[in-house]
């Protein structure tokens, strides 16, 4: 069910001094800065592959990635996995008994269906799945 | 210089229940666990898309997956970019100041060269590159 990584989410204190990093000295593209007011981050959209990085700083202390860098400093924030069909993943995760943060799938950046699994019964990591665009609403 | 995300290092405290996750639950395949002892652990492969996972399990509580679990617990232990060239992407970013751990490169599994950088100098990741396979070599 599981097509590729789609991006791995670095939680950044500063964005303008991790792009320092990412695109100065790794030398790869940050080809675009969003606000997402709905999870409190700007975030820099970095393609790597098949795959990219997104860079969030968070707008706001409280916020969840402004929590995750107060507990846990700067680091990798979430890992989102591409699925054809997220009702029928998350039927299944379901089923396995893992928990979800959430049961259903939410819109989330560029109207994707999104949903993210709770990182306890993933072995600490927080995993986003996003579901591909369909062939009809592509 | 950076191709694609090689693979994702997941840290984990037991094989057998991570692999019940991710290849179970997440529908995902994993190919071959190995043994690194260089690197104290027992590894499982996942590939995902052109990526991978690789799944760690520390074999000695003071090797430099054990101590992460210790500390951090399980997650994301460190991500690695394929590289064309790994001698000059170390030296640039030597040039631009980015402190590494392996000041030269080394060899890892499959007979790759690869090198760590250091997580201060990358926004808390610890970040691995590992070269392309040259076409003579391949």
């Amino acid at each position: 069910m599981i097509g590729r990584i789609d991006h791995i989410g670095i939680a950044v204190s500063d964005l303008a001094s991790a792009l320092d990093f990412y695109d100065g000295a790794l030398g790869l593209a940050a080809s675009e800065i969003e606000e997402v007011p709905d999870q409190q981050v700007r975030l820099a959209v970095i393609p790597v592959g098949e795959s990219r990085l997104e860079l969030l700083q968070s707008t706001a202390p409280d916020g969840p990635v402004g929590r995750f860098v107060e507990k846990h400093g700067e680091g990798v924030h979430h890992i989102c996995f591409e699925v054809d069909d997220i009702d029928s993943a998350l039927a299944t995760l379901r089923a396995a008994g893992v928990r979800l943060i959430d049961e259903q799938p939410r819109v989330g950046a560029g109207g994707r269906r999104i949903a993210f699994l709770h990182p306890r019964s993933a072995h600490g990591v927080l995993i986003e799945l996003s579901e591909k665009p369909r062939k009809a609403e592509a």
